[in-house]
């Protein structure tokens, strides 16, 4: 089966040496992993520009003591996306708090995008990332769940190849358990720490003035949607333009001074149940002097979550107005042979619709953030989800720090404002989907 | 009365169909409102430029359930500044909170005002505020008492007809009695809350750097004025310069890098006090290579208001560093008529000077914020101010929030958030009248 | 021996003004003083650029009530950077919290300085420091012990004679004890409050972008530097580059895009110890396009302060990761000359050198903070410092807040930011001295 990969690979020699590690952790969707092109789809369906590029793929990797100095020898392959401790690595290997990850690849430049701001996008990387384009540090990121990004023009060469170094460093090895993963059915790799970069990393070409991140908020009451466009390189004239449509026919338009809040109405709303999972395309413009500098399309659902008490004063949880029991199974989001990551995109979208055909219409997402195509799937799929906060995270980070004088108060600092900052982080990442319904911050406490 | 106004208003249709609610709530000055110039005083006298339009008169009005998309029907005509619910507003309803309050008006920009910045001013607006102008949102605000202006000119048509929408929400008509504003003589009216824009709209063209607010603070001791300008659109190196006139004559004048207080000597000072209440003017300018780009007058009033003990240990409020007894009443800023809203100046004016008749040399302003022009006359004619801080509000803002898990901390850390926020920019507004001599945070408690 | 310094100063009308003050507070540096030239080392040796001018040498000062407008007539001379109580100041006087110093010197420009940005750089002032160049306000400063700097460019006028103008203010003199300068063997002058300059003045051409601190961390186990580079005038695609050196040959180098941190490479280190207190040379430039447009020297030590538990349990202090026994006096770094400024460099390098030649290999540097050239010389000389915080600033800084309402909250909060910001300018200051192994926020406590 695994040689299916290798002749689908032919000519490459990095592929020769991958398999995916272990005997015993596969899933149906193992053998369907593309070694060439892992998990291909586009990975941020709620903010679509037309040209991307995909990074993921067989890169270089070494396990090195924490603080070495950018290694230029390494230790074997990995299959980027897939945690280095998963089979689908083809590494399963255990990092621990006192090493470091590094990962290293080149790549190339579309010749059409000169004269572009060029963006390097992480889905998730476990947890502090530092990278570097061409030797040149170009930034770091700390937070295990969420998307980040760097503007990475400054660092490329006009040459044809470029070269990333990606360092990760993920001290929660140790206190696992506080995190809150709790295993209904507990296999030894169900203990597995997950460790790397676990989502798509892909490039994408941008103007100098870009929308960066949107938060949409419908409104069904009030027939209409607000939409936040955040922005970068913009100026204070410009304007954001937003056009919403039903099928391809526009039904609706809204424009605001970058900064501000559109608003859109969008009369005799279809709303967006379970039952009914409509949604509505969007496309996202930044104007200046009338002239568009950026388009994006995503999309958005009409629906409403709130609570009312029944007759006999009992909260009830309403689904667009109406009670609405949610039911549903605590989802882990563990894959035998990808840990943190589904080995397909089929696979992912395969749980979401078996729950539905087992009859729930809501997922409690247990301790763990998915990527975004997961929360795509279930907006367009039907069906609820409830969001817990990764718990326990932050907290065993800061034993590092040099001075034994003064360090108390620094780390309970710290620890919070990490946690409040990765939080943040989750609820802006999963705002804008109609599926996101409930937010946990505390497990059960 | 009420015909007076109509026929003053000849060839205007809109006119036609206004007239003061009620029946009952007259003052002295409602008749002498000119319906179609209502407080046509410059509204901000400590930052007075050349040129201004009032946005003042009669617009359009609807009251729809909150959330609604903007409307283009409308349920009649309200005489802005006034509040809804006053009679001079000729509306004389409720919104409540499960309402907003739209307002609408056309107006056209002065020809020669190209090129500039256009700056749209509300006085106050009560409570939280958004504004389109042609239907691009260009800004919003939140608190009942203070004035705020938005850039609009990115919004702004080369046509001639410009429109604005408002939109006004204010959830603090429920929770009403916990604002504080005691009755005296209780009658129906005087609980009315009060919705929507209560003070002077208006434009003014600015440069595109320009000084923003003025916190002016004098020094007996010293012989010398403080003024830190706060500037939009300055490079760090512009510089802002500082004159000071006694009745035409300059007597001094200082400078600093932006961003920087100017100190300006103010040898044998004319001391403010209500006795003798004198005032400097001031120019304020910003210089940029030695080119002025922005100026305006203001003015100030050299006083000092200190506590000292005696010779018994009693603690003594000082005036210019003598003992001054400071008395006078409570002062609500209720009208009938306007409620929030004197009907014209010269009434506002009238109290101030009643009270000094009465004898008093000291007004504590309850739990309200008057427009600025009340500090001015209080200024000029000489009498100290007490300011509350507008108690209780801030506590009910948040109950339309979405998310039924992790509320509770969001609601406590924003509403301290808004009351700081209101309370401050309260204390940014009225620091630098000479009038203003002592700020009490909490109501009697 | 004070006539040395006269015959010195011949053709110096004010130099013949000043002499030390009082008659047995010398030192054997005293006389060594220059009066043309006091201090003439380069202030600030982990930053060097090629060009600077020292403003040090005889000052106009005066001192005047608290709150006076800019004084054009003054009391005498003052050699700074000489406290204005210590013997070498000339002067000897207490400034009180009733009363503000003043200084005022010219300078000028020198030619090939055109087109660049000019920075004037306050090694320490204590307390709170205001600044006029040409009777335009530069800046203001607040806290006694950290170097400080303003761009003056914008002030500065074609003539050739520019005026600078500081005034201080340090409220901190009544409540002296608290602030917790013990002495060991008290003499009258020990308990001499500190007011005004107390270290070198100075100016620095610098291009419109600049590296404004570094930040420099060594890192054993890993074989590499950190270097962060905050700079002023950058642009977000600009880029760090740090070259490190051997005694003069390039062993390694990195870049970063500006903001962040530059890994270099250190193989095989040659650690830093007391014993062998050897130092790398370090270059640091901004590139802009690949051209130079910022370059300076710097230099870092490699060694690693940590803790461990030994057989016993009981937790060692180790340095580069073995045991080690540190053992050194307290402190207070005042001279009965100078006070707070040691009367020349030798005099600084001779305490250090004196206290390695008593066996000690470290040194606690109790609530004071030094000049950079002191932690300078403890890192060629090599030795270890424990660094205080000063307790007790920052409590009696507000009692001359206007408003006797609501001041309490003010005062704790201002108290406390006042403290922190303070405490984190001295950690920034001394973060990159390989001499400085541990912070210690509160005394004994």
């Amino acid at each position: 089966m695994l040689m299916c990969f290798l002749i689908l690979e032919i000519g490459s020699v990095s592929a020769q040496k991958w398999q995916p590690a272990g005997d015993k952790i596969k899933t149906q969707w193992t053998e369907l992993v593309d070694l060439a092109n892992p998990l291909p789809e586009y990975p941020r369906p709620q903010m679509v520009r037309d040209q991307w590029q995909n990074l993921n793929g067989l890169w270089d990797y070494v396990i090195v003591p924490k603080g070495n100095f950018t290694p230029s020898v390494f230790d074997g392959k990995i299959l980027v996306p897939f945690a280095v401790e998963s089979s689908l690595s083809g590494v399963q290997k255990r990092v621990g708090d006192k090493n470091e990850l590094w990962y290293h690849r080149t790549f190339t430049i579309p010749a059409n995008w000169k004269n572009k701001s060029i963006l390097l996008h992480f889905g998730a990387v476990d947890w502090k990332t530092d990278v570097w384009i061409n030797d040149i540090k170009v930034g770091t990121h700390q937070g295990g769940y969420t998307p980040f990004s760097f503007d990475i023009s400054a660092s490329l060469l006009h040459a044809k190849e470029q070269k990333l170094m990606v360092k990760v460093y993920d001290p929660t090895d140790k206190g696992f358990q506080p995190r809150g993963k709790q295993v209904v059915d507990p296999q030894s790799i169900w203990y597995t720490p997950v460790t790397g970069i676990w989502q798509t990393v892909w490039l994408e070409p941008v103007e100098h003035a870009y929308v960066s991140h949107l938060k949409t908020i419908p409104n069904i009451d009030g027939g209409n949607v607000s939409v936040m466009a955040v922005t970068e390189g913009t100026l204070p004239n410009d304007i954001i333009e937003i056009k919403v449509f039903d099928k391809g026919e526009i039904i609706g338009k809204g424009k605001a001074i970058v900064g501000e809040e559109v608003l859109v109405a969008v009369p005799k709303a279809k709303l967006w149940s379970p039952e009914s999972p409509f949604l509505y395309d969007m496309e996202v413009s930044i104007l200046r002097n009338g002239v568009v500098v950026d388009k994006l399309k995503s999309y958005f659902g009409m629906r409403k979550i709130s609570t009312q008490r029944d007759a006999n004063g009992v909260v009830r949880l309403q689904l667009n107005n109406k009670d609405y029991f949610q039911f549903g199974p605590l989802d882990q989001g563990w894959w035998p042979d990808g840990l943190y990551t589904a080995p397909t995109d089929q696979a992912l979208l395969f749980d979401i619709k078996k729950t539905k055909d087992f009859g729930f219409n809501m997922i409690r997402k247990h301790v763990k953030v998915e990527p975004a195509r997961w929360y795509y799937h279930c907006d367009h799929e039907g069906i609820l989800v409830w969001q817990d906060m990764p718990s326990g995270d932050g907290s065993t980070e800061w034993q590092t720090y040099n001075y034994f004088n003064g360090k108390e108060l620094n780390r309970s600092v710290q620890s919070e404002q990490n946690f409040y900052q990765e939080w943040k982080e989750i609820m802006d990442f999963e705002i804008s989907n109609p599926c996101v319904v409930v937010w946990v911050p505390f497990n059960e406490s």
